[in-house]
């Protein structure tokens, strides 16, 4: 749900406008300090609101990680979605899928850090995690490969939910490095050397 | 060091035992509690000491931490080193390289899941896994993979970084896969799928 749907009346706009201070509140706090480490006071300091506010919006801090991670699940997913439905070979979709990954988390360092990091704290959060929006997003890569099958653009040796988890396992290999870098560099742009790789195999 | 090296008097045999015991009591506790939801005398109680003994190994339950990844990071390294010494060409040593990553994780699940879990948990953590041992091993990788351009084995437009950062990568995203899957299966096989793809692409 965007912010203009729910914000159609006045009240209703501060409403959204509060939730969203508080998430975005919580991802800076979080890539500053570590889940664990972050308290619900800390939150609310951030977001510049009392304590107890935050509980009008979310039942813990739990609740508000996991906001975080469905909301920007939602958004990436529904946002990839209707941008590959206009392309028309498997390969060229799978290119701008990986490129939407690395522009997204790119664009912002202290969600990447949540997601990277944060997220993958505990067994909890990852099954959650995995089970949630995650399991949709590499479904959306496993049919790429498979209708790359299909129209014979990819091999039909490799298993495609294998070939889902390889390349979102070398794309997300990019986020982490990134984030944990001592130099900074525009992480978009990997994502040209991921599928030269991917595409193209190492051996001559 | 091995355990044999440290045990040469019976005094030191049992100091050699008790460290052992406190950190594979520590793994298992870390695994099926979560680092940061576990305390010193879950691991006391767990290897079967008084609380007050583990402090005598260790300093902290951070420090408990870092002596499980340094410990398992030196051993799995100059394991290998061994064994790719005796490997001619580049492509089979990569080869090796993944099965060893996937055999050794595959073959005992609570250490994985502090690997693969636990240690990734904090930025801090992460720092500083990456400029130990893992900086280490992300090397050996690439420079495997130099020798295989060298050789002519492998292509030589690819970044070997970037390659052996993607090798890695997916490598790492099955042994999480594994440890989050419902379903058990044998993680080590899978080295073969990973390389089919790295090594020969997808495109036709």
């Amino acid at each position: 749900m965007s912010r203009l749907t729910r914000s159609s009346g006045q009240g209703r706009a501060v409403v959204v406008d509060k939730r969203e201070a508080i998430l975005r509140a919580a991802i800076k706090v979080f890539a500053e300090r570590g889940y664990f480490n972050s308290k619900v006071a800390d939150i609310a300091g951030e977001a510049g609101i009392a304590d107890g506010t935050v509980y009008l919006y979310f039942k813990s801090k739990d609740e508000i990680l996991h906001s975080i991670f469905d909301r920007a699940m939602e958004e990436f997913i529904s946002e990839g979605k209707k941008e590959i439905a206009e392309i028309a070979e498997a390969d060229k979709r799978l290119r701008r899928i990986a490129e939407l990954h690395l522009e997204k988390l790119g664009a912002d360092r202290d969600m990447a850090i949540v997601f990277q990091v944060e997220l993958r704290g505990s067994t909890k959060f990852m099954e959650e995690f995995s089970a949630a929006g995650f399991a949709d997003y590499l479904k959306i890569i496993q049919q790429t490969i498979e209708e790359g099958q299909k129209t014979g653009v990819f091999r039909n040796d490799l298993k495609p939910v294998i070939c889902a988890k390889i390349l979102y396992g070398a794309l997300d290999e990019m986020v982490t490095n990134w984030i944990l870098s001592k130099k900074a560099y525009p992480l978009a742009p990997l994502a040209d050397e991921v599928l030269k790789i991917f595409f193209g195999g190492v051996l001559r």
